[in-house]
């Protein structure tokens, strides 16, 4: 019986795999991966396997949900299993780990840089004033996508932050505009006051690259700006902190009365 | 002018650090660490500075919080500054950076791995379940920390999970029992039914590590279980989805009838 190893693939290059899970990776007969929860965008297939020196089988989510490609290597062979961000922040993977668990297969889990704890960060704001985190999926024909606004509704209820991120389709990633255009959708249609014009926004774009961005202002004032490449994330703050408020002012652009707004 | 780099370290020991880490720590020409947010348990100040081929400077708390030592480096130098989990989680480094902003140095973000997204996915819950995180301090003479138990209790109202961190102090690591006891002896005074013998608990010890341990029963079963040594933390689950409530079971040892309780 071989074993499955999942390791977290971290956020935008090779580089942001830990010397743990390279050294795993190494070990290993067989190495998955995936890139339908989110996308390194600053390397490739061929740059990943230069630095891993073995090839890379990618895997859909059709193929990872059925499991039977991963379980079937893993009966005799070590199997690596790389994806995205942390390794087990995603339903299917977790899925497949309890099918392994099933059969008898073995796992362990190499964890990875996650931009569940790197966007906050990036923007000076803390962890601990972060409630659930949400997801906007693009919408479709008579599908408005509601929850993600409840979701922010019931963060700034509770004085919380809320980080959102955004849908991620084999051919398309969606946009900090795009998110922020449908929050404006949805506030049309319930007229809560949760996502306005006048509500502020911060933005976090290619989180884990030297090209990173984080910016924040009002949605009035960044919903049309030019943020570049994805992948993107959207925070919506609840009540801020002084020194939060001052990050934000000082390291993200946001307009000074946020900080007077408070006292 | 230097800059300050901002570097993740993870969670168990000195592999838990990116590629992307390590090339920033060797092209640094001064590295300081710190280690009062956290302890690498698996590792020494020893096998760090033999990994990196250089010495490594530990500051403590009083030094990071004052700035000055890192500050002046960072005048005509290039700085690394290794910290444990996700460099900008604790608010002490965000206030260094803005200081550094300040003066005109500039700073960069190398992202870690942090136990706040580990350490749900060890036992197969889901990070978008989660309210917002915790810490449980040492309680001091007069003083017993009861915000924990009502960020557990607000979140529990929105059927949401908490994860509960464990004070580190310079002599002693809180255990998972320790926090457990706190936590009773919170509910004792203010009899809220938030955290009593019968409420549902997971331990997670030693995140990052091959010996790393998690186990999710009642707090009567599991407040005077050995877990081995620390770091541990604590999650309390709000509402289980039958797949969450699945994986405590099979993963962790969880008492098969929460999953039963649900339907």
């Amino acid at each position: 019986m071989g074993k499955i190893i999942f390791i977290g693939f971290g956020l935008f290059d090779e580089k942001d795999i830990t010397l743990k899970g390279l050294e795993n990776i190494k070990k290993s007969d067989k190495v998955f991966a995936e890139f339908y929860t989110a996308r390194l965008m600053g390397t490739s297939k061929e740059k990943i396997e230069e630095l891993f020196g073995k090839k890379i089988k990618i895997l859909s989510r059709k193929e990872v949900e059925e499991g039977k490609i991963i379980l079937d290597a893993a009966k005799n062979k070590n199997v690596a299993f790389l994806t995205p961000g942390d390794p087990m922040t995603a339903t299917t993977h977790v899925a497949l780990r309890m099918q392994a668990n099933e059969i008898g297969i073995k796992t362990k889990i190499v964890h990875g840089v996650s931009v569940i704890t790197a966007a906050p960060g990036m923007l000076g704001l803390q962890s601990y004033k972060f409630g659930r985190t949400t997801t906007i999926p693009f919408p479709e024909k008579n599908y408005l996508p509601e929850s993600p606004y409840d979701v922010i509704r019931q963060n700034k209820e509770n004085g919380l932050h809320t980080l959102v991120l955004l849908d991620v389709k084999p051919d398309r990633l969606m946009t900090a505009n795009e998110g922020m255009k449908i929050l404006l959708m949805v506030e049309e249609k319930r007229k809560e006051n949760v996502f306005t014009p006048e509500t502020l926004v911060c933005v976090v774009a290619r989180a884990g690259s030297d090209d990173c961005l984080i910016s924040a202002g009002y949605v009035k004032n960044l919903s049309n700006k030019d943020f570049g490449e994805p992948m993107h994330s959207l925070i919506i703050p609840g009540k801020l902190h002084f020194m939060e408020a001052e990050a934000l002012v000082k390291l993200a652009g946001a307009p000074k009365n946020i900080i007077k707004a408070r006292s």
